[in-house]
């Protein structure tokens, strides 16, 4: 499983502290505390964190943490007591006082689900030491949703599957997922076309399974996806129609002075499809990758420090895309 | 009147020989008599010419002539005793029983129609003193068609006229100038898609008229057309969504990896006017109009020297597009 379909690898682990109820229980004075007890664990830990009280934040900068995956849409809306602890490269964030008093998350770039899983691990067990995790013999963690009882765990996989999507079979495989216990949904927007071709592919079983054999499972999985959008990029490559079309896409990218976020993820994804089958050159995946998160309009906004008209998004995510491939 | 909307400017004159019939009442070894007549006239010139026989080349050679402007349609069709002498630079084209039994023609660059004037006219004089025109006192030259009698001269400028072609008035300024004696045509088919917005204007009075009135009068109607074209253009650089799409042309045109001929006409014209307009760079105006020549389907054919099919054309015009724009 190479980066030329798995963009990203991510693990999520809801945590809750012993002593206190739920946040949805706690009112501003009991989330304070909370607040107050994880931050000195979270200190304590050998990873440094930066801290971001989500009611300093302007809307589009909380808004652009949502776009880089970094916490929750729900996490937001400014609440005393919520507070973001994030890594220096972004890689691991823990929000408190979401849904459950911990979201530890760790992102990794590529298929290295294991590699997140063991980051997320450490930095579990060092602060259940420091705060004592809510947690029962029979029924393992306890979570607020029951849904995420059990484990507690949540992984998932980015995925580029541009062929997939084109040839129109993302939603024949996503049904018989369902089945499985797994879930696969485009990341941006619900139109294949908007989300530029982007799946997030996660576990939803949590309760009676060990977090190596969820991790496992959904490992299997994204190899079969993997090799099956492979298989339909190669058949898509044989007409030069297809060729053309990635190929302009990188000339549109390198030119266009305005640019919605739409028809940049399409010409992006393209773009990426190009670069993996060899008729892209001098252009890194990873900026690519990095290029698909900050043109988003909060993103955007977040980068010049100001908020933006449309038009004046469009602008300036055509300059963005075309300095990053210069 | 620069470049940025004349393109060339050209002269043709129609003569015949006093003692022969037209070419139309001619059998093929009358026609064979006054091809060898004007061969020898033609090569006593002080310009050094090339003699093409139409019946040597193949199909697509006659038609990429054409294509460059240097016969006409219906001189493509082989016939003996028809040829063709052109100057090694193609500026100067001789073709010999065609309609009539000379038709000169001098093509220069931009607005140049004075110097295109002369040369033919020196070409003139001199083949008159070797094979004695046909030609009355009254009437002026005498010529097949009687639309050709008195100067035989046709004057016309290729203007590039994208902007007005935009705003949809060419339509109503063609019918002005029908009245004036003059015609505007698209250059290469009907619609004005298809030309690259190219247009031919040209005199239609060639009766109780000097050369050098016609010449003037079709001089003025050039330079208003100009200013109406340039202050057109203008108004559309306001707008960012002109801005963007000329430059998402040139993007377009270097990355593309088949191309037909509209669509390369299309961006190509827009590629032109993003040249004058400063936000396109280190692209020569004689560059794209050179493309516009030489993207045609026969002249095509006639570079890589062989029938090519619409596929195998688009490609190679792709091909030739990209390495002339790097």
């Amino acid at each position: 499983m190479g980066e030329s379909v798995v963009i990203s690898s991510r693990i999520r682990l809801a945590r809750n502290l012993r002593e206190y109820p739920f946040p949805c229980r706690l009112d501003e004075q009991g989330r304070l505390e909370v607040l107050e007890k994880i931050k000195k664990a979270v200190e304590g830990l050998s990873e440094e964190f930066i801290f971001v009280n989500m009611e300093d934040l302007p809307e589009y900068g909380a808004v652009s943490m949502v776009e880089r995956h970094l916490i929750s849409p729900e996490f937001a809306k400014p609440l005393a007591g919520r507070a973001l602890a994030v890594s220096k490269d972004e890689s691991i964030s823990i929000m408190i006082n979401e849904e459950d008093h911990l979201r530890i998350q760790v992102i990794k770039s590529g298929a290295a689900l294991k590699e997140a899983y063991e980051i997320a691990d450490k930095i579990d067990r060092e602060l259940d030491a420091a705060l004592s995790f809510a947690y029962d013999k029979k029924l393992g963690y306890l979570t607020q949703c029951p849904t995420n009882l059990g484990t507690g765990m949540r992984a998932s996989f980015m995925m580029h599957l541009c062929a997939l999507s084109e040839s129109r079979t993302v939603q024949r495989i996503a049904t018989n997922l369902t089945k499985l216990g797994f879930v696969i949904r485009g990341t941006y927007g619900e139109g294949s076309e908007y989300s530029g071709a982007l799946y997030q592919i996660s576990n939803q079983i949590t309760l009676g399974i060990s977090e190596e054999s969820a991790i496992d499972n959904l490992m299997s999985i994204c190899e079969q996806l993997s090799n099956s959008e492979l298989q339909t990029r190669e058949k898509l490559m044989e007409s030069m129609e297809y060729q053309d079309r990635l190929s302009r896409s990188m000339g549109i990218l390198m030119t266009a002075r305005l640019i919605s976020h739409q028809e940049a993820m399409r010409l992006l994804s393209n773009v990426r499809v190009g670069i993996c089958e060899g008729i892209i050159e001098d252009i890194s995946l990873n900026t690519i990758d990095k290029l698909m998160i900050i043109i988003q309009p909060a993103s955007l906004m977040s980068i010049e420090g100001k908020k933006l008209t449309p038009q004046e998004r469009d602008i300036a995510r055509a300059k963005l895309i075309k300095n990053s491939l210069r």
